[in-house]
């Protein structure tokens, strides 16, 4: 197989993909060979669509083939609430909740020292520029659970705390459906830190 | 996300990978929109270079560029030798191996009445047609050790039989570096069958 060099340049590029090692790349590489040259066209044709097509939207720093957003240009959402979270694919998990009518502000990063990210290289000044002409209510700080997560929603609400404005974090504590026999100790003491009145 | 039509479908796509369900797909389709646009316009040109260029070898069926394949042309390999294997992928295992200088043969399955595949359906009549002019002195059955690889291993030798060609089965046991304590019943069994003198 020395000289098929199109199938192995087409593995290579499928190992660029996250978590994808050579056998799965070469696994997707043989489909590819297998699939009808009709699928193959459109899948190499979204790709470029996709660079071509797909932005930041302006105000929030979602994904958007727009300038603005379908849901920041929704006056049907509640434009005072605003969640934070760190990725675009968050966005997707609170959206499929259908719960949440707010307005949402992707960070594209959490605060990490370790990995050299201060708060300038996050959006965080975007976000203090959105709230500043005062339609603002409440931030809901929905990074993840983790260290970075934790971090930069305290530095957040520490910067809006002379803003007045509310600034709240998504509750913590045990999974619904999971065990508690299995539920690591932070979890635990966070849900008994958090307990509501019945 | 509703008219974020083009990642969508880019993410459909991604799902037609075997495996990929739509989270993989989802995280596939997010990198393509973090890479630098050379990358991608790179990926959709393998794509469909891959389909252009890419068929099957005329006399052994694994992949190739050209018509017959860089293994069947090498004049330095043994061209008496055959390994029969099931997928192109096989060929690719038994390469890395770099002890074999045999040619190959592709079946392009197994025979397997389950769904529905007969001897006629895979590259068996190829297989005969390669042997027939008698150049050829051993073939190496290297199906897989499960029902379909045996049962095709078993159909192919029954018809080399009358051809008088030394028909081999690569040999089935304890796999190296393996644990016999978690080896399964038939594996094992297998190991002490074809015992081998020290």
């Amino acid at each position: 197989m020395d000289n098929l060099l199109v199938i192995e340049k087409l593995i290579n590029s499928f190992q660029k993909l996250p978590g994808v090692g050579y056998k799965t790349a070469q696994r997707y590489a043989y489909k590819i060979i297998d699939m009808e040259r009709a699928d193959a066209e459109e899948f190499a044709r979204q790709i470029i669509e996709v660079k071509d097509k797909v932005r930041y939207c302006e105000i929030c720093g979602n994904f958007s083939e727009d300038v603005i957003c379908p849901i920041c240009k929704n006056q049907n959402r509640n434009h005072s609430i605003i969640c934070v979270v760190k990725d675009p694919k968050d966005v997707v998990a609170f959206e499929r909740v259908k719960d949440f009518d707010g307005v949402y502000h992707v960070l594209h990063g959490c605060i990490s020292p370790l990995d050299n990210k201060g708060p300038d290289d996050i959006r965080i000044k975007e976000l203090i520029d959105r709230i500043k002409d005062g339609s603002v209510t409440e931030v809901i700080m929905a990074t993840n659970p983790d260290v970075e997560g934790e971090a930069t929603a305290i530095y957040i609400s520490k910067l809006l705390k002379p803003l007045m404005i509310k600034c709240t974090r998504i509750a913590q504590g045990i999974s619904i459906g999971s065990d508690i026999e299995y539920a690591d100790e932070i979890t635990l003491s966070k849900a008994l830190d958090q307990r509501v009145e019945l």
